[in-house]
């Protein structure tokens, strides 16, 4: 099918719900509301998959991509026909409004993003947004309407350092604007060109006041739902990232002529500090993660004693105390190996500007008392994947709520949620929604 | 000093050594010969040096630069200077000729080389070539002529596979002679352009009942003898190296949401390995030596767990078996850490057409003896690195003697071996000529 020949079909659907559009009306209990439609959530996955679509069953839509263009258009046209006004700001962020009945109420914000990592999968972003919308539909179907205003949002460049989110905190960096994507723009061209205005940028920043709370919806991009055979995540928040740039100095040698007793071989000083790192992290109590994701050996010849290996080490954790903790650990490991092998190690902290963010106590709960009410199996558990949210936190009471992937994958055109997983998402969201438009964050 | 200034000084010195040419005459006992003259090597160590000489103080003379091309004229010069009948075979080698009293007698072959690797030192190679300049200087001096004719060799593009001796054996491959090196030439190019005829590089065999014996004098390239102040290392033979390319494969998942319990980390199993070759080489008997040289993991980024890892494992050893015998050991370790870490790893064996070269027993004794009746220290030990002399032990009788590299620093501008160290050298090296001339070998 042509994307040309998918547009039209589109348009059908649009005309097709617009015939059975809700008149808007006053507050009717939560339990009078349909579960979400697992059919309705899944035909929109798939039509937004059609944009930036890759022979291997997953999407390239990179933000400012021609991909990432045609799938805003199609998002922004179900947005309208769901009866919401839409704008975009200076960071080329979507919102759509639905009125409230409450005038003087702060709007309830909710969403994620619809773009994708190079080579990505369907549901990292695109399930919050489907499940946000889907939250529309339901309330639209019921006919209610709510007290608070309510706000979907579509956060522009999540996966190219959550550009929308920060400029929403206005903790966009002027030096980020010139950094070019695998689109081929870069984000200050690439905001301009999806419908921002980088020269106002500025404006796009919110008032701490502005939103009753922040919700978004995410696949886990972890392995645990699934493996627990759980429906959905209450998320703690998303863990703070400590990365050091890590350099083993040896002395390059002969590998013919150096006796095995006469090395300073940075590789094995290397090897041992990886192999540190792994077990501090397995065996200190808590969920912290540490990976050695990069190493190269020098000169890299394999007649030659490396002299010097570079490598990297991250460590997540929900507390800054624990990723120091951790550290910590693997310093006093690496002095000891350093000291060992008659090779240094030295450590550079690399600024990644990724603090802990605890999501709001009070959202937790409210969502946690969503799921129970709806019977649904869950656990309150970390991010360890960066989101918008983590910028949201600092600027209004955020929850988040994780469906399991199969198989934890993400990041891969493997990616699948199952549209059971998702509608069961987008239950416990209207449930948190109408929770907050009741006044739960009050009492 | 400009290369120019220096080749007028060179003039001089050839004149002024043409006045004391000795006249050829009969045998006489090695015990009135001289003691080579540190002064004289060291002279040409450095007048060499100037041909390449880098910002470091050592050369990039890679064979085919114009450097060689100096170098190996200025060389010539000596030679002929010397009173030899020089001669380049089609493979580039030089041959310098002393004459035999004897014209059915196989001619003495010793020499090495001076081509130098990138960046490379004034020792490696042209501390044979000199010393074997140095004991025609002591014949001279001594006005003796030997019954076997002598013949100096340096060899071509030493430092780029060993070419001069591959083509003496019969074994430079078609294949190499489009190989560039450093010089921006190609091995089939560069030997045409030092004086070779590389159509005709067949001719450069030499059949192994040529020459009576060959022996050649290098640097260590390892801290050995610098460490156990020893004067002379008897060479047993050059090791033979395998080398294996190694595939660690995982699965590659995000850094942070894959738990520290449920990952299957390529990198994990690579630093095992890594430390399981140092180990069993370390403590399995012998002198094998194992080298990790190359090591690098994929996809690469911080935030990844490594799905792939590929590392370079080189083993050598004087023994077939004891190769054999350690990579049977790290292959059986890398079974039980790839079953227990739930990774796989792949050995693919790279062909080097190393094997171990083991020196003729009867040299090694012949040079045992000489050092022992000069009062000098010494041990027997394996060449770790290679070595023209593991081709010709498959032309002729070879033998090797090894002289300090302070530090056992090679392939570097701080190579440095004292003159006094060379002038040792250089007495051995005269005292076994002349004992094979003797008939040592016959014996």
């Amino acid at each position: 099918m042509t994307i040309a020949g998918h547009g039209n079909i589109t348009a059908c659907l649009v005309i097709f719900i617009g015939l059975f559009q809700p008149v808007m009306a006053t507050d009717k209990p939560a339990d009078t509301i349909e579960k979400a439609s697992a059919n309705r959530m899944e035909a929109r996955i798939k039509a937004l998959s059609q944009f930036g679509k890759n022979a291997d069953g997953g999407v390239d839509r990179v933000a400012y991509s021609d991909a990432d263009l045609q799938g805003r258009a199609y998002i922004i046209s179900e947005l309208k026909a769901l009866g919401l006004s839409v704008r975009i700001d200076a960071a080329a962020n979507i919102f759509a409004r639905r009125a409230g009945s409450n005038l003087s109420a702060k709007p309830i914000l909710f969403g994620s993003h619809i773009d994708s990592v190079p080579g990505g999968g369907n549901y990292d972003g695109p399930t919050g947004v489907i499940a946000a919308m889907e939250a529309i539909d339901l309330l639209n179907a019921a006919d209610i309407q709510t007290s608070h205003p309510l706000e979907l949002v579509v956060f522009s460049n999540e996966e190219g350092g959550l550009v929308g989110s920060l400029a929403m905190r206005g903790h966009l960096k002027m030096s980020a604007l010139t950094v070019v994507n695998a689109s081929g723009r870069s984000i200050g061209d690439g905001t301009n060109l999806i419908g921002g205005n980088i020269s106002d940028v500025a404006s796009a920043k919110v008032d701490t006041d502005k939103y009753e709370a922040f919700i978004e919806l995410h696949i886990e991009q972890g392995g645990i739902l699934d493996e627990e055979k759980l429906d959905i995540g209450v998320v703690e928040g998303i863990v703070g990232i400590g990365w050091w740039d890590v350099t083993v100095e040896g002395y390059a040698n002969h590998g013919g002529t150096t006796a095995m007793n006469n090395r300073r071989d940075a590789m094995v000083s290397a090897a041992e500090l990886t192999l540190a790192i792994n077990r501090i992290a397995l065996r200190t109590d808590g969920r912290q993660v540490a990976t050695v994701g990069r190493i190269q050996a020098f000169p890299g010849a394999p007649n030659v004693i490396p002299g010097r290996v570079e490598m990297s080490i991250e460590i997540r954790d929900l507390k800054q105390a624990k990723i120091d903790q951790v550290y910590a650990a693997v310093e006093k490991a690496a002095a000891e190996i350093a000291a060992r092998n008659k090779t240094s190690i030295r450590f550079k902290e690399i600024d990644v500007a990724s603090e802990p963010a605890p999501t709001d106590p009070r959202m937790r709960k409210i969502i946690e008392t969503a799921t129970q009410a709806l019977g649904y199996s869950y656990r309150i558990m970390p991010s360890g994947a960066g989101h918008d949210a983590q910028d949201m936190v600092h600027i209004a009471p955020t929850g988040m709520i994780f469906v399991p992937s199969v198989g934890g994958v993400s990041h891969s055109p493997n990616e699948f949620t199952t549209p059971q997983a998702m509608a069961r998402g987008a239950d416990v969201l209207m449930r948190a929604i109408l929770a907050v438009d009741a006044g739960a964050l009050e009492k």
